[in-house]
């Protein structure tokens, strides 16, 4: 590739917002490293320049690689859903039909039912699901799509975070048994360790929704809950167990192996890799601008040669794209500073510089983008050095997110403790009545003084309560999260 | 994966109508291989199950990559455009706007302005083309996106071939000269011959369009023609020189090096990986049900373990898998024959039987889906024989269509050799007047006589006519091709 020369036009290159002011900061990242363009005249819709693309590409790969290992197998439904579909399930329309964008006409002629873009894809899916599920034979049934939703969000929209158009995966899952489908809830929780903890970099915190925050037609709703640097919290996946609801309003049944026929069990995920890529951008980035862990950077190495040394920068970089690595060379007009900076700004992990003297005596040098680190390589050990410095980047620029991440939880037992830690951001560990509908008055009291939401409580440890509500006084049922959200 | 017990539910399994059936074969054996379900209840729109989505994401996998290396970018648009764009390339909408669908609401509130989904991208994109080129350093600028596109055809749908929702890449070209923009289109051709000849296996010749054929708002429309076995022709890619029509409506313009103000020039072009399937399904299959290059089929091995194996079939499965391979282990409770006759069905280039005396005396039994030749190998050289049979498969059954491709093309000097070539199909070489509007007449004429159409002037090999049209007897100026099509 040598998308380098598109970068020789003279812009100011270089952050000129530092981290601190996150959202200015976003922003300009969003502008200057070339991730999106906000100007299309259809608002809320987002255009995507290959700079996120090329990343999102490989998230994808990554989160359907994952899928198809734990046996979810790939699907495309269409992207409209007839009116009739949603009417189905109560609670589901309720939900969504604010949101809706309805195609009514096609060419000059009306529809005689109008098409919802597809919001989340329940009721498309589920009216195929009871036809393909017939026997215990079928099942489960696991599959999964990537595809774009729409929803007429009337919130003020944020690239990669809220828009009217997003780009996710979601897995659609079919069982005989409520335990089976509570299963599929812990190892979807597994799959967002795996995937976006462990090779995206983003930490977060498992919560079961209070009852008032499900997903509507759910049983019970576990959302993965991250931070943003400004101390908000942002929803990234979520898993829903759906129980029999969906499966008695479409009508999934099957003939189980006692021959008589029962109502299936259901489970839904959707990670949303557009929002994903929101908390790559905001957690790792840094007053220069982005930072890429190495598997899912974009351009991975940016090879800048150096007073003539274009031949074997071109061959350097064949010889790396050959062992599957995603290189640009930069030969353009500019001087080297101003690519130091340039391709810094755009988060490429490994820069390679090559100079004439370093050619002669068979030698490169490394710089490593999250510590400026500079290496002499050996030009043989190219490869080697460029995978081993990739992989400690990786690795440190996660443990930095995990380590910052682990300081934005605080502790109250007080409304007025829970206010001040409100201030300071993060997630404040506090105590309440209960996370059922008995607990949404109290719920609604922090949000009104606080603007802030009980985002619910943890399961990845039991955690027992051991005061009274921090809102009502009575006594606690629950340990909750509370936290300012996006 | 192991999807192989979905498989066990007792259904007639193999396929019951004969490929000289083509149109009866092609519904059966979408239906049998579970390719795609046709009872969505929206018309036109058809849901994608595992079996040809597992394909298809092989086949976007190789256009992208070689896209890739000829320095495309990947970029996501909108799959809305405001109604005001189209209104600014007058053939363009006047082309599309009988099949735009209409978005006009958002939930219960009438949209400012009508968004259509998008039929092509020409119009979301370009408005942003115009914000991005600015100087001659900008150029050239090529960029795809894979998406889906949305038309409301009127004439009656055929899975992968046409519908109201399919799946396709396009990809839009600026250059700052015309010999540029010439020189694309040439490798735009190249790329169809090199992944959807040499890779799918699907042959073609590359033609010209008529005058009165070309794209709404193109200069000229080149396409690539393949023949389906019923003797009809299916437009593949097809590339536009777009000269600068739409860079004048949309105001593409850029400060050249001589610092003069110029009008870009494009090209778009178009793979429809969609349509490419049913390609790859229709030539290669035969009575027994499909058959896949190895390279992109679903699965490329799978493992039927007898008496007892599943162990060492797992072992094997986890060996090939480790090496890039798609494997599915049937250890289903159906019998070994059912087990054959259903991968064979659903077209898995090889096939792996293990018994207790091969696992005992350390050999397999490889079958070629194509040929049924079994071989006996070596179990350690398992990977290897699957590896050189796989592209044994791959070679020979692309030969095979390559060969029947060439038979297909005959020749006519009169209107009723005309007619009788057409009534055995395939493409017909005659002699036409002229591939400008003044040919249109004689080409309506062949139309209303024959329901075929004139598929313009090949541009792979230069034909000069040595008699008189076909139609009117003029002086002939151009030697084309006519056939019935889908």
């Amino acid at each position: 590739m040598s998308a380098g020369k598109k970068e020789a036009k003279g812009d100011t290159v270089g952050m000129t917002v530092p981290k601190k002011d996150f959202s200015e900061w976003f922003t300009e990242v969003i502008k200057k490293a070339e991730l999106a363009d906000l100007r299309y005249n259809a608002k809320g819709f987002l255009v995507h320049r290959p700079w996120s693309v090329l990343c999102m590409k490989e998230m994808y790969r990554l989160y359907e690689g994952e899928l198809e290992r734990r046996c979810h197998m790939p699907v495309w439904f269409p992207a409209v859903i007839p009116e009739s579909n949603f009417k189905k399930e109560a609670e589901h329309i309720e939900g969504f039909e604010p949101e809706l964008f309805w195609v009514t006409h096609a060419g000059s002629d009306e529809l005689t039912e109008r098409l919802a873009l597809r919001p989340t894809s329940e009721t498309a899916m589920y009216t195929m699901y009871s036809k393909w599920v017939r026997s215990w034979r079928d099942l489960p049934l696991k599959l999964y799509q990537s595809c774009q939703v729409w929803r007429c969000d009337t919130k003020a929209t944020r690239p990669f975070i809220r828009g009217r158009e997003f780009h996710w995966i979601e897995a659609h899952d079919v069982f005989a048994t409520e335990e089976e489908a509570k299963n599929q809830v812990k190892e979807d929780m597994e799959m967002t360790e795996v995937i976006m903890h462990r090779e995206f970099g983003v930490p977060f915190i498992s919560f079961q929704r209070p009852e008032w925050d499900k997903f509507p037609g759910a049983v019970h709703t576990y959302a993965a809950d991250t931070m943003m640097p400004d101390g908000k919290a942002l929803q990234q996946p979520s898993t829903h167990l759906l129980g029999q609801n969906f499966a008695k309003s479409f009508n999934i049944r099957f003939k189980d192996k006692d021959e008589k026929e029962k109502v299936a069990w259901q489970t839904c995920y959707g990670p949303a890799i557009w929002r994903m890529f929101s908390s790559v951008v905001a957690l790792h980035g840094d007053d220069k601008g982005l930072v890429f862990p190495f598997k899912i950077a974009p351009m991975q190495v940016a090879i800048i040669p150096i007073g003539g040394t274009e031949k074997e920068a071109y061959g350097l970089q064949k010889e790396l794209m050959e062992a599957g690595i995603r290189v640009i060379v930069d030969a353009s007009d500019n001087t080297p500073g101003w690519k130091f900076n340039q391709w810094e700004m755009k988060g490429v992990p490994i820069r390679i510089e090559l100079g004439p003297k370093e050619v002669k005596e068979g030698r490169l040098t490394l710089v490593r983008r999250d510590t400026g680190k500079k290496t002499q390589v050996n030009r043989k050990a190219a490869l080697k050095s460029v995978l081993t410095e990739g992989g400690e980047l990786t690795k440190s620029i996660i443990s930095k997110a995990d380590n910052w991440f682990t300081g934005k939880i605080s502790n109250a037992s007080s409304m007025k403790e829970l206010g001040e830690c409100l201030k300071s951001g993060g997630f404040v560990r506090t105590e309440l009545c209960s996370v059922g509908k008995d607990g949404e008055a109290c719920a609604d009291r922090i949000k009104d003084r606080f603007h802030a939401e009980v985002r619910g409580k943890r399961i990845d440890v039991e955690e027992k309560p051991k005061g009274d509500c921090v809102v009502c006084g009575s006594k606690a049922q629950e340990v909750v999260y509370v936290a300012k959200q996006y």
